[in-house]
């Protein structure tokens, strides 16, 4: 089986990251991370990309247009010659543009069971709100926030004396699970979309 | 321990009256189910009640002012002596003046996990979003749409050769074992609300 070549595009500490690089490692995922992009040139994830030899591009999105950020990360992807992008803790919303130049083979990974809680602090959300379960959500992405068609869903119990970050670690341990499982999917299986359904054959 | 009076409201078959009324019977629920009103006089809900013996009132709601039927429904409750109201099915939004009439003791069940998918036929919605993963929510009722605070959450989940039909039929078994198991919480133990969380002790 041929290993498919992926960027992870990433702002923060790129927990998901190490959990795709793990899974790839073990032969879990048939792919290879051969990029890791962040627009912030100092997120701990381009430390744990380092530190797994995976070439890294810090590609700063402050004070540069839009348009113009895009395409220097496109640019990157492009020469990385990177099929598939995996966003992990990327807070940028991408363009409609961008989007089109990966068609359905951009996914994202969302701390919560969309389509409750899209956006920012979906975690505090959910426990502000007192849903009893939450979980996680890998989708393709489209050029709305967090609107896209799911590919995997896995839940969490909330419990009575959960604080928002003991909710949101529980959520990452499914996250670090779920993000994987559904890149193996996308990749080994055979799919389609049906209206926004995504369906395994 | 003592029998809570409970007045179910309903609008259709009465598939969670069956399953609360036996869950009563069994001893599960510390309640009685003192009376069964229906807003449509030919709801074959009202033909469960008869069945076990549950004294009913069809109170129609077409063509009626709504305080007005609210306040008829109201009565019955009231001379019906409960304490508790639950709908099952009852397709009325219910005013601020009727929930203050009963306030935290209206309870109600809805087929998703809210706050995804309020409103009418949340099963379809879900299959048509494409959800992984979908459910039911038991939730004291405010005077919004399917939006008070949520008492417990019981998930399934969504197959890729479901129809909307096939998803409803696998939610209402979880709704029978919900809706029992939440007012039997809710009438045996302690519980407080945080902001819009429902905390147990």
């Amino acid at each position: 089986m041929t290993r498919e070549r992926v960027a992870v595009l990433l702002s923060g500490r790129g927990s998901n990251l190490v959990a795709l690089a793990e899974a790839c490692a073990r032969g879990e995922v048939p792919a290879e991370i051969v990029l890791v992009v962040s627009n912030r040139p100092g997120a701990p994830g381009l430390d744990r990309a380092r530190e797994r030899g995976i070439p890294i591009a810090a590609i700063p999105g402050k004070g540069v247009p839009k348009e113009e950020h895009e395409r220097l990360v496109a640019e990157a992807i492009e020469e990385a010659q990177a099929r598939w992008v995996c966003l992990a803790g990327y807070m940028r919303l991408l363009s409609p543009t961008f989007v089109a130049h990966f068609p359905q083979r951009i996914v994202n990974i969302h701390p919560a069971l969309l389509p409750s809680f899209p956006g920012l602090d979906a975690q505090r959300q959910a426990w502000a709100y007192g849903v009893k379960v939450s979980g996680c959500t890998v989708h393709l992405v489209d050029s709305g926030c967090d609107s896209g068609p799911v590919v995997l869903q896995r839940t969490v119990p909330v419990l009575d004396d959960d604080t928002p970050e003991t909710l949101a670690a529980r959520i990452l341990e499914q996250e670090h699970i779920a993000y994987p499982a559904a890149l193996r999917m996308l990749l080994t299986r055979t799919w389609r979309l049906e209206g926004r359904r995504v369906i395994f054959d």
